[in-house]
């Protein structure tokens, strides 16, 4: 049965290019001031491939002012673990079109890669699913386990009717494992599972002094400066090395298990690759003490001023600014907590104010972090999947960005673990123009899904 | 002869409130956008003044795109020395329209004030030179001796032109004594001579890390943060009780002499007057230790952040910023070198930058301090005039802010002392809405300048 599935997808791998290629053709994006008969159109084009690989009750849904999702299901394997699979069909806005070497709603390939917009963030996610589907059903006429699948309208303009969504059809998206195809590999060719990502707390600070700003001539001396008082208190925030000097702030932080250790280590991710990518200047320090760049950017908190303003670049005379602003974005990690971090934050910015200036810091955001065992058995029979598909070992890997639905969308189906795979690579532009997706890549991932319905159909249902 | 021009002033003191007003009656905004042709009208409504008391050689002179000055002179006093009066007929534009109690453009009397755009700065100081030589020229039919008049018609905007125009009629101004009638009084009543003005160094500052901004949660943790970075070296500009923090920079600092540590005293300027003036808010410090507020501010440097930006409010994005940037101001004073001052700074920022990211310091402006001598006998001799005119003892002050042409003004004469005086008061509101001058002090002024002529009269030319 997996035999005659793999042969089947090897076999037919240029059809399932031209299925991606008709779903990159619609400009599916759902910022405000796009077409959102787009969308529909793009939720029927998803529709009409699920059909066709023998999906059963395929339908548009939506709830309050959504985006059509596309719901599917194949639930003929009675005992078996239900695994729902996740992608979305929106996409982002093309950017500068004159950018683009090839029409970004035009499928186009060259040199092993497929290029357009949403052929690889995620359109391809949708193909990984119903090719390694179709490869089952149009061969064994039947999956080892049973399948739903979730494919969402709106998920690049922050998924915001998701919960309500999640609520309203908890019961029928209900299943044992959660597959979030929307990640990527750490390099091309290597399969990757993101087991962790990092939180997010945003919080503004005001920093004031006087009841309007004052002629730095006439009134200078006697009056403290908000932004100077301002980078006092940011200046108290990392140390020497470039740690976050907020005491305490590393406590929560759970260590990197063997899995985690094992696997950032394998990935020959150094100093200087993180130097080129970053694209840092030369003679600039890499900061934060001798972890390496992927354990800092994943598994360990970082502070950044995201805006400072105090006047402008084209206002600017010579005052003394009534006020300073800033917005302080700490990343967290699992065990942190939001909550904490946001209070442990305001403490010591006011601690650090000098001058009896007036201080207002008022949270913005409290994203939270997401993290899983890698050691649990699902993501070992998952990491095996990926091993055979690609033909290379699995890493298990972090991300430092928050995708803040993975949690609650886990919750919601019950504490159901979530699996986030994906075909992007770091070639992919995934929000940029020319973005692309390696056709070894999705042939392997089509492969590796294949192994992973197999894998998981021997655990036992919880 | 002095008592009779006392007398025809008081006499005809109603009089020159009605010149004043006529001179406000016309808008003459030399800023970019607003009708040139106001200021040929405002220099013709001068000479007229001028003309009708009795000054001679009245004329309007221009250099290159300048708008036109007003010229005039009474050089009948052979042996005895040659005054320069200056004063300037271009106002600022009149700011929110709304906010005028009476049309900005029609000098309006209340209680005591008379309101209008120009009324204080510095149609005011035009009246208080046309006034004073009337009263001489209308009874004794003489003045105790020369004067000439120089009414500038583009000092709010910046008087670019007036280095040319100096150059080309150095001969014509040449005088023994400078008086400029565009400064103020400490209090209403209080007649104020301005022995001090503070010079600017302005510094553009940009420090960066990548070449481009980075999301923070992809890649935050390994790259120094360069708002961070900034304010670390911000921080480093003052000490914990505010005072600037680059070694060596008050080292060349003239302290107070005797006469303005005496006038400073008598001025009765506490902590809890600035606190007022300056509207700060509770709780927050005085800075820069024990010295008063009026000695911080005239005759101490201040150091302050006169705009910061790295993204801004509205774009604020999860991000780490390529580069922040921020224009730092030192005010300087006697003895400072404001060369040495620019690389005094742009050192010890560099040294204070952490983590080997990308510092450029870039010099904006180093415009001179001014200061003289009070002790001098042309600054007593004025004081004297000033005393007797207002009939309170006449106040040694500084100006925190900078007049950059005084220095150069002085210098183009061949050195001649400047005296510093005006009409304004601290409730002119000089460059905001609903400007006015006290019509006492106007009196009090024009009284000053006839004892002025003849206490300078006495002096031995050099």
């Amino acid at each position: 049965m997996l035999d005659a599935a793999l042969r089947f997808t090897d076999k037919n791998r240029r059809h399932f290019v031209d299925e991606l290629s008709k779903l990159v053709a619609v400009p599916s994006c759902a910022f405000p001031g796009f077409p959102p008969a787009e969308l529909t159109r793009s939720a029927k084009a998803v529709a009409e491939l699920f059909r066709k690989v023998a999906l059963e009750h395929v339908q548009l849904l939506s709830v309050g002012k959504s985006f059509p999702y596309v719901y599917a299901d194949w639930l003929h394997a009675p005992g078996k673990p239900t695994v729902l699979l996740y992608a979305h069909h929106d996409v982002q806005p093309v950017g500068d079109l004159k950018k683009w070497k090839s029409p970004p709603f035009k499928a186009t390939a060259r040199q092993g890669r497929l290029y357009g917009r949403g052929s690889a963030d995620d359109k391809a996610g949708i193909v990984v699913h119903a090719a390694s589907i179709a490869a089952y059903l149009k061969t064994a006429g039947k999956l080892p386990l049973n399948v739903k699948l979730i494919i969402e309208g709106e998920e690049e303009v922050g998924s915001e009717t998701q919960p309500e969504f999640l609520k309203k059809y908890a019961k029928l998206l209900k299943a044992d494992v959660l597959v979030i195809a929307d990640s990527g590999n750490h390099k091309t060719g290597v399969p990757s599972m993101t087991t962790s990502l990092r939180g997010l707390v945003n919080a503004d600070v005001t920093v004031s002094s006087c009841r309007q700003s004052l002629h730095s001539g006439m009134w200078g001396g006697p009056v403290p400066d908000p932004v100077l008082a301002l980078s006092k208190m940011l200046a108290s925030l990392s140390d020497e090395k470039g740690f976050i000097a907020i005491p305490g702030i590393y406590r929560d932080v759970k260590p990197l298990n063997k899995v985690e250790k094992e696997s950032y280590a394998s990935l020959g991710y150094t100093d200087a690759v993180y130097r080129k990518q970053a694209g840092m200047l030369p003679g600039v320090s890499i900061i934060g003490g001798k972890a390496s760049p992927c354990h800092k950017m994943w598994r360990l908190p970082s502070v950044s001023v995201n805006a400072i303003v105090a006047s402008s670049k084209k206002d600017c005379a010579n005052i003394i600014n009534d006020s300073a602003w800033c917005r302080v974005g700490v990343r967290t990690v699992p065990n942190m907590s939001e909550e904490k971090v946001f209070k442990m934050l305001a403490a010591h910015l006011k601690k650090h104010a000098p001058w009896g200036v007036k201080v207002e810091v008022r949270k913005v955001t409290a994203g939270p972090w997401w993290g899983t065992d890698p050691s649990d058995e699902v993501f070992q029979a998952a990491g095996r999947a990926l091993t055979k598909g690609y033909g290379k070992k699995a890493a298990y890997i972090g991300t430092g960005g928050s995708i803040p639905f993975v949690g609650p969308f886990s919750k919601a189906l019950g504490g159901a673990p979530a699996l986030l795979v994906g075909v992007e690579d770091p070639f992919s532009n995934a929000h940029s123009e020319n973005e692309s997706l390696d056709l070894g890549d999705l042939q392997k991932a089509i492969r590796s899904s294949i192994h992973m319905y197999e894998e998981l159909s021997k655990l036992k249902r919880k």
